[in-house]
């Protein structure tokens, strides 16, 4: 197994977390299923919203059945420690930042590998970073992820950008690809610490 | 015309039909156009998210028109006899169980018809039973009907369990479809007999 | 460049403006982003979903960059010039209407040029002009713009069926085109003027 397949299972684990824990903070009364079914929707729906807007099958966990394990893992593990998981918030936010950061490049590279141009490439990879908690949040009725006020979907849209400037550098590929997620991450860290925000579309 | 067949439009029937009856009940205003569109979607929608998650064109719906008109005359009839309808509520619950009862196994089977493992077949099975409300219940920014507080996706996921199992072992097909599809029946009957409950997922 | 396609740019164009504005009407601290992302979603949605239901690859926008530039256009206006966009929404309501009478018949001589029946091509057809604002009202927790009381989505389908009816009489392409294209325009601003609404399902 690669580092960034290891990787990625890894981020899949964390995003079904996220959503496990998403659902339950907001309804005490949450079942097991159903917070198993929004990690399940969180960690697969960006990349299989990508896929089916790209056209290209299986999708990645239907094709990989360990992606599915790890989602299961991801799930009893917050569910079996729970509290101590709650308690972890704020690490838990540095792993969905790490998550987004790692989808972002992984889903801009799988779409450049499909053969769509980088400005479509870019979209679809931020599209693999963030839909998955879009999805959740259309779910559960609430207002989108990518809604909120610090810099959240744009880093990964940046952070694409710069590894798509890269790309087109002819930049060795491990360094193109460790450099954006390292940018995305920063990006991301920054904007909460000091609260960055876009400017107002409504003026 | 086979048994299954009949069986299946039967519940796009009643999924039809629940559709329309569900929107009118939240919004006195609702007019025909609105009830037919909720209709549609939901009986429409799992079975096509399955087969588009899946890669299998055409979709149901779309290579074979009588589902069409099925889900047009189980919305006229809801329309036609509204306050009957309405009355019938209960035994129209019995009807929403009949139907993803049998859709869960018709998906799950599908499913393995395409080459996907067990453990997809048996998601994809409840996705056709369930996710036409979920989009329904989106749709009409409700708290979607796999959170509701009986078992309800659960028993759904448990039967095509179960079915996968006989498939298995090599049990015989109809012997297995029949037991698959009672097994969900009862259970989702009992569920809502006694009240039943999955265990909550924050301790 | 045909007159037909500058027009498919222009209906993106309006499409996309009218998603960057609905947004930003409801959260006055919507940033840049958030709106683009809105704009986005409603200006490629409903043909991204009719080619997803079809299997038709690659879907138009990804195929074809100029789409995406004029959405990007359209946003930037939107954001550049607010307060006096924001003022000609009476205007902008007729782009709208404009929008999706185009939309439909595109969408419906699309559907039936990949094969399909013409029942299932009039709903395709409505389906590309009204599920794009649709996806972005469930993003905004809005109720579906088809379930408005005026007369809308209703207005796509007749629109798309007077066309098949011509389609089938063998009326000359552009001479149907132009014809269902006006029905539903003409349709439309009745409704909105005399309030025109369907009779209630619920009785």
């Amino acid at each position: 197994m690669s580092i960034q397949y290891i990787l990625e299972l890894l981020g899949t684990f964390f995003f079904a977390m996220s959503g496990a824990l998403a659902m339950s903070e907001r309804d005490q009364e949450q079942d097991w299923f159903g917070a198993a079914f929004t990690g399940f929707v969180t960690a697969i729906g960006g990349g299989s919203l990508r896929d089916m807007l790209l056209g290209s099958y299986p999708l990645v966990w239907i094709g990989n059945i360990q992606f599915l394990y790890t989602i299961l893992l991801g799930i009893i593990c917050t569910g079996l420690f729970y509290k101590w998981v709650a308690k972890l918030r704020r690490t838990l936010q540095l792993f969905d930042t790490l998550g987004i950061a790692l989808f972002t490049i992984v889903g801009t590279e799988k779409a450049l590998s499909l053969g769509v141009r980088p400005e479509i490439a870019a979209i679809m990879g931020m599209f693999t970073a963030v839909m998955g908690g879009v999805i959740r949040d259309m779910l559960t009725n609430e207002v989108p992820v990518l809604f909120r006020k610090e810099i959240y979907s744009s880093a990964c849209l940046l952070g694409a950008a710069l590894y798509l400037i890269m790309y087109g550098l002819d930049v060795e590929r491990n360094t193109s690809f460790l450099l954006a997620v390292a940018f995305i991450i920063v990006l991301r860290l920054l904007a909460v610490k000091y609260n960055l925000t876009l400017p107002k579309f409504r003026r």
